[in-house]
C-alpha cells in the first residue's frame, strides 16, 4: 500500500490521479491533498477518500469547508503553509504535484527534503528551479518521476538503458488547436477556439500553452533537467495524432518510442506504480489499424515563436526560464480574460525576456522575486 | 574483447556481422566461421579476419580452400562436424548463428551445452525445436539473443520490463514484394518479381518468405518461444514502411516500440554489444519527417495463407512447425528453380500439413526424420 499526498486534487491531473487511487484501492491510499477555491469538489473528495489532511487556497475557503460536515479526523489548513504540510505529510511516501504554476515549487523542495518520491506534473518546478530541485533530489536520493505524457514516454524508453548512450530525445507535439492556421489567421482567434484541443482533454492554461507551443517549450526545459540532456540533443517534432508520446534515439541508431491513446491516467499510473505496470480501469487500448496513418512534420520555429523563446531561455539558463514562465502565465491569464489577443501572448513574453538582466544561478528567493517582478512588468504592459 | 563464432559468414547476415566486427575491432574478434560453397568469399574473409577455424559445406570445398594460400594457423573442416566445431570453438563466447535452414539446429544445441551466448538469426532453430532449445538454454543458463529486426525490437522493448506485465506482442510486417497484389494477380508472378523487396535487402529465400508472409509466420512461432508468449498474445500488423520494427503492449495500455531505418546491422550489433549500444559505422539515422507518414493496416489471413498456416502449426505445436518449415523450404527452393508457380508454394505447404500425423514433443532425431520425410513428400508432389 503506497500512501499518497496530492497537490492540486481538483484540477485535471488531480481528478485523474484520484481515479487511479479509486480503482487501485488495494495499492494506494490518499492521505493528504490540496485544492484551491473549488470547495464543492474538494468536499466530495474528502467524503470519498477521507484524507487526514486537506489544504485550500486561503482562510475564507478553509472556513467554508469547516462549515460543511467533514470527517472529524480530517485536518484543514490553507495557504502555502498548508501546501507544504500536505507535501510532507508524515504518512505519505509519494507526492503527486499537480498544481499549476510556480506555487508548486516550495512544497516540492520540502517533500524532497523529507525524502518523498516526487510524481511531478507541475512544469514550473523544473522550468524555474531545475538546477536547485535536481541537486536537492540527488542530495536526498529522491526519484523525480515525470507525470506528463511526453516525459513519461522518455522515462519509459530509458527503462533498462544507459543514459550515456542517448543520442537525442525526440519530443512529439500535436501542434495544438491552431496547428493548421498561418500566423495571419492567428490574429483574430478567440479564447473558445484556443480551448478546443484536437487530442487531449486538459486544463485551460495548458490548452492555451499547447496552442502557443509554449507547453512544448516548457517540456523541452523540463526534459533538459529531468534527463540531464543538453538542448542540442532535444528535438521537437510535430505529430498530429499524439500516438507516439515521445522517443529516444540511442547511439546505435535504435529509436525507442512509447505509444498509446491520449489518456493522462497512463503516465499518472506509471509514476504511481513504478516500476510495475497495472491495468487501468476503462482504458481504451491503442488501435493503430483504426488510425491507419501517423503523420510527422518539422516544427516551424517562425510559426511557433514560443518554442524558439523556450530554447533560447533554456540555453541561456539562469533566471531567464523563470521570466519565460512568469511572463507566459500572466499573458495567458490576460488572454483567457480576453484582455489581449492570442498573438499578444508572444509579444509580452518576448518583451519580458528582452528586458530581463539574467542571473546565472538564482536562489529560490531570487526566483520568487524575479517571478513577481516579471508578472508586474507584463501586467503593466497590458494596462 | 568478445570472441565470436559465426555460422553462415558469406550469407547476408554473415556479411553484415563481419561489417560490425570490422568496424568495432576493439570490441570483437572473429575466431571461427563457416561458409557453404562460396569459397572465393570465404577466402577473402580468412585473409582479413584470420579466424583460427573455418568450416565449409563438404570435402570438395575444403580441398578447394586448402589449395589457396591461407594462413598456416587457420584450421579447415567441413560438413556438420565442422559446423559444430565452429559453434563450440573453445575461445569464442558468442555464437552468431546466421545459416539458413534446419542445418543450424544441432550446432546451436552444442553451443548452448558449451555455454556460448547465442545470437540467433537462424529461424528454423526455434521453429522446429523451440521446446528443446529453450529448455536447454534455461538448463545451461544461456541467453538467446534475437538477431532479426522484429525480435530484436521486442527484446529491446522488454528492456527493464517485467515479462509478466506483457499484454501482447505486435510484430510488424511490410507486406513483402506483393503486398499490393490480389490473389488473382499472384497467379503469374515471377521469381524476379518476388525477389524485389520494397524495404529490406536480404537473401533470396527470406525475400520469398517475405512475399508469401511465411517469414512473418515463422517469426510468430519464434516469438512464441523466445518470449514464452501464447499465440493469442502475438499479433501481426501490416506496416508498409518497416520503420516500427515491432512493439510490445503492456498491461497498463502503454505500447513500447523500437524504430529505425532498415539496417540489419542494428539488431546484429545490439546482440553483439548487449547490454550496451555502440555507434554503427555509416548507419543512416531514422528521419521520420522525411517519411512524413507511417501506415498501418490489418493483416488479411485469407490473402496471406502462409500466416494462417503458421498460427495453426504453432498452436498445434509438436512436430507440425517442423513440417511447415521443411515444406516451405522445399517449395521455395522449387519456386526459385522455376519448377512451380508462386501460389503453389502455399498449396504444397497446406498438403504437407494436412498429411502429417503430429507428434507432441519430438526429439531432435524425430525432428530430423520428419524434416526429411516432409521434404521427400513435397518433392514427390512437384515431380
Amino acid at each position: 500500500m503506497k500512501k499518497i499526498s496530492l497537490l492540486g486534487a481538483t484540477g485535471s491531473i488531480g481528478i485523474q490521479t484520484l481515479d487511479i487511487i479509486r480503482n487501485q484501492s488495494d495499492d494506494f491510499e490518499l492521505v493528504a491533498c490540496s485544492a484551491g477555491k473549488n470547495i464543492e469538489e474538494l468536499y466530495k473528495i474528502i467524503l470519498e477518500f477521507e484524507p487526514k489532511l486537506v489544504s485550500v487556497a486561503g482562510k475564507e475557503e478553509a472556513d467554508k469547508l469547516m462549515n460543511l460536515k467533514i470527517p472529524a479526523n480530517t485536518k484543514v489548513l490553507y495557504g502555502e503553509e498548508g501546501l507544504i504540510e500536505v507535501a510532507v505529510h508524515h504518512e505519505s511516501t509519494i507526492l503527486v504535484n499537480a498544481v499549476v504554476g510556480s506555487v508548486g515549487l516550495v512544497p516540492t523542495m520540502k517533500a524532497i527534503q523529507n525524502r518523498k518520491t516526487i510524481a511531478l506534473a507541475n512544469k514550473e518546478t523544473l522550468v524555474t528551479a531545475g538546477h536547485i530541485v535536481m541537486a536537492e533530489a540527488e542530495k536526498y536520493g529522491v526519484s523525480i518521476l515525470p507525470v506528463d505524457s511526453e516525459h513519461s514516454a522518455i522515462f519509459q524508453c530509458l527503462n533498462g538503458e544507459n543514459q550515456k548512450e542517448i543520442h537525442k530525445l525526440v519530443i512529439t507535439a500535436s501542434g495544438g488547436s491552431f496547428r493548421d492556421k498561418t500566423r495571419e489567421q492567428l490574429k483574430n482567434v478567440t479564447v473558445e477556439d484556443a480551448l478546443n484541443h484536437p487530442n487531449w482533454s486538459m486544463g485551460a492554461k495548458i490548452t492555451i500553452d499547447s496552442a502557443t507551443m509554449m507547453n512544448k517549450g516548457l517540456e523541452v526545459i523540463e526534459a533538459h533537467w529531468l534527463f540531464d540532456m543538453p538542448y542540442e540533443k532535444i528535438e521537437v517534432i510535430q505529430h498530429r495524432e499524439s500516438v507516439i508520446h515521445s522517443m529516444v534515439e540511442f547511439d546505435d541508431g535504435s529509436v525507442m518510442a512509447q505509444l498509446g491513446t491520449p489518456d493522462m491516467r497512463v503516465p499518472i499510473a506509471y509514476a504511481l506504480n513504478y516500476p510495475s505496470r497495472k491495468p487501468i480501469h476503462q482504458h481504451k487500448p491503442l488501435d493503430l489499424i483504426q488510425f491507419g496513418k501517423l503523420h510527422f512534420q518539422e516544427m516551424d520555429f517562425n510559426r511557433f515563436k514560443c518554442l524558439a523563446y523556450s530554447y533560447h531561455a533554456g540555453k541561456v539558463g539562469g533566471s531567464l526560464p523563470t521570466v519565460l514562465n512568469a511572463a507566459n502565465e500572466e499573458a495567458v491569464s490576460a488572454f483567457l480574460q480576453k484582455k489581449i489577443s492570442f498573438l499578444q501572448i508572444e509579444n509580452l513574453i518576448e518583451n519580458a525576456l528582452e528586458k530581463h538582466e539574467c542571473i546565472s544561478k538564482p536562489s529560490l528567493e531570487e526566483i520568487r522575486i524575479i517571478d513577481e517582478q516579471t508578472r508586474q512588468f507584463v501586467s503593466s504592459q497590458i494596462k
